[in-house]
């Protein structure tokens, strides 16, 4: 693989939508977004790739291997990036796509299994939901929830394009996708490679806090009802909390807010949300559980626990992280096996074939922002990593049996 | 004194300015102030006083015992309400002073002192600053603060108003005021008069609580720098704080700002501010040191104090306290000697004189609400005990020289 010429194709791809302050927007349907749709047709056709794209603003890249019945790698990442954001999250995986369909093209080994490769739209936060276009292809967006065509239209979607760009994907023999981490853990650690063994489940839940409301000079601390000082203690506990629970659990509280907020006046009321991601469902459910005993046992307040978002977690494939594995340790790359904290279209891709995903180490564990850095050195051994995967599951000509991770 | 009359002349003045769903709001200057200024020198006047308001709205009573060189016992409260507030806060006090100067004037004692009746304007907070009528009477308004002309002029106030508003009270004996507890200790304690040692002192700070912005799934608890996580330490442990204190010390955050403030970012900025009020300056001032301190102990953050108000704590005059002690014992009324949380017209009125304040309960400690309530069998109870403390300044010709308080 040739890196250099690689890194110019990524960064002029990665660039589209670039801002004079070095971020870079491409978001749902927007300009810049059809901007890089065409020019990633152009780079994937030049690849070797059969190109289209569909009516979600998804762009197709296939090859056939010309056997009958043979099965397909799924492989790809997404186009859009987050207002704002950086040159890495999405286009390294597209482009890792490409090229490892590239090296796989150029291997004399007799090939036999397809290619599809993936560049989507709309993966990021939008109003038609995060992981708009993986959702689309695999059916998992339902058009008649009440308002959903109303936004749609807005983008000139109409009711049939979301059966239009449906794919049945029976011929999926598996969905790969390398990406950033977005986290420090690599960084931190030193580590080249993730292999991702799953994409944790989300859970969030609304909290409301209720005290009482009174003069902050003439009421003595031990007749208050004060509800931010009981939303106080929730949010150490959950930070607490999860750190006892440790098996990379998270909980987080990223907004609050306090009625009536005045500065002489005791809060009566708080609203905030929790949210907490992990791995396994069963320690999520644990976990909100003791949040509500938690709120429970705060003195002088009243605590309501409302669910709000509830995602399962999607456990990446068994066999693709034992062939990660045995790659890793073959090249010396060094490697740690940890979920993913982030939603990819993985989460989508799932419903329909087994997943593999391989991180690269964040710079600091920045990510959707214009600082978002992974050093081309360990972005150039994912995409090796990625296309070692790619020839090891040609030359099976399947996943294997191998359920070891 | 007759209370079925007296409630009747509250009620017609308290209730000025009311909404249909029955709270009262009379704003600086505002048509229901100058409606209720306009009441109250009628009443005023039918109680035998000269009355006059002044370049600021402050509605005076004066009556002179035609003794040379005698002195003047000042009385009074505000006319002023928050915005939907309620019937006692203020007025209770207006109508008391003039009651118990009705009492003094049919009473046959010989007569040694003069009284002034205050009733003043813009108490409650307001762009012109809370107290805004008695401030600008003991001269504590100045106008060539930056800006404030500009905001005074608004009310159609002139330079020279501010001149002409002050009064020289050379001839002041003390400043007497009854007034609703606004608080819950003597409700809860069952106690009918509270004799007030002092208003207390205020601090507020502006605080800061940095971390640092990440993404809420992909980085571990271990790795992060969570500002709103720091912010709650610091708020459950200014409350602990407060209570280890004692001594009537309170602590309150009102207000809080999180950034960038999204469900799934881990804060990277919170702003709230910290207020504490106590009698003693010294205890503010340790408080605060030990907030700082505290502040500099949260791990993973960094935590900046800005002070941003300071108002000296202020000591009611023993003397007067002694004699309030000795009404409640001869009467049988029960009693606790306590600090006000709340500042009163008595911070301005005490840069002048020496000032008494006398407490009646506060229903559930509801005030600046339409559901502030006193029974009429406590705030009659308390005019009663500022009339005999009147009358007995008067007998005394003076405060006397008991500091026993």
């Amino acid at each position: 693989m040739d890196f250099e010429r690689i890194y110019r194709d990524f960064t002029e791809l990665a660039r589209t939508g670039e801002s004079a302050d070095g971020s870079v927007t491409r978001l749902l349907f927007d300009k810049s977004f059809w901007e890089v749709a065409r020019k990633t047709k152009a780079y994937m056709e030049g690849a070797g790739l059969t190109v289209w794209t569909d009516a979600c603003g998804n762009v197709h890249g296939t090859w056939s291997c010309g056997v009958p019945e043979a099965k397909t790698v799924y492989m790809g990442s997404h186009l859009d990036t987050v207002k704002e954001g950086g040159l890495y999250d999405g286009m390294l995986g597209v482009v890792g796509a490409v090229e490892a369909f590239r090296a796989f093209l150029a291997d004399p080994a007799e090939k036999r299994v397809n290619v599809h490769i993936l560049a989507t739209n709309g993966e990021e936060g939008n109003d038609l939901g995060g992981t708009f276009g993986s959702r689309a292809m695999a059916g998992l967006v339902d058009p008649d929830v009440p308002g959903y065509m109303e936004k749609a239209a807005a983008y000139g979607l109409k009711r049939e394009d979301f059966d239009s760009v449906q794919l049945p994907m029976k011929d999926g023999l598996c969905y790969l996708e390398l990406h950033i981490e977005q986290g420090s853990t690599l960084d931190k650690a030193g580590e080249q490679i993730g292999i991702v063994t799953g994409i944790v489940g989300l859970q969030r839940y609304g909290i409301t806090v209720s005290g009482e409301s009174n003069h902050a000079g003439t009421t003595m601390m031990e007749y208050r009802k004060d509800a931010l000082v009981g939303a106080a203690k929730l949010i150490a506990g959950f930070d607490r909390m999860a750190r006892e629970y440790g098996n990379s659990m998270v909980a987080t509280v990223g907004t609050i807010s306090v009625f009536p907020g005045a500065v002489s006046v005791i809060p009566e009321q708080v609203e905030m949300v929790l949210e907490i991601r992990n791995l396994s469902e069963e320690r999520l459910d644990r976990f909100a559980a003791d949040a509500v005993t938690m709120g429970r046992a705060i003195p002088d307040v009243e605590t309501k626990f409302q669910p709000i978002v509830r995602k399962a977690p999607v456990r990446c494939d068994g066999r693709i992280g034992k062939m990660l594995e045995g790659l890793c340790l073959k090249e010396g790359y060094s490697f740690r096996k940890m979920p993913s904290g982030a939603t990819h279209d993985g989460n989508a891709m799932a419903a329909k074939m087994p997943i593999g995903m391989i991180f690269v180490p964040s710079r600091d564990g920045i990510s959707h922002n214009k600082k978002e850095f992974t050093p081309w050195e360990d972005a150039s051994r994912g995409m090796q990593v990625l296309s070692g995967l790619l020839k090891k599951i040609n030359s099976q000509g399947g996943l294997g049996s191998d359920y070891g991770l």
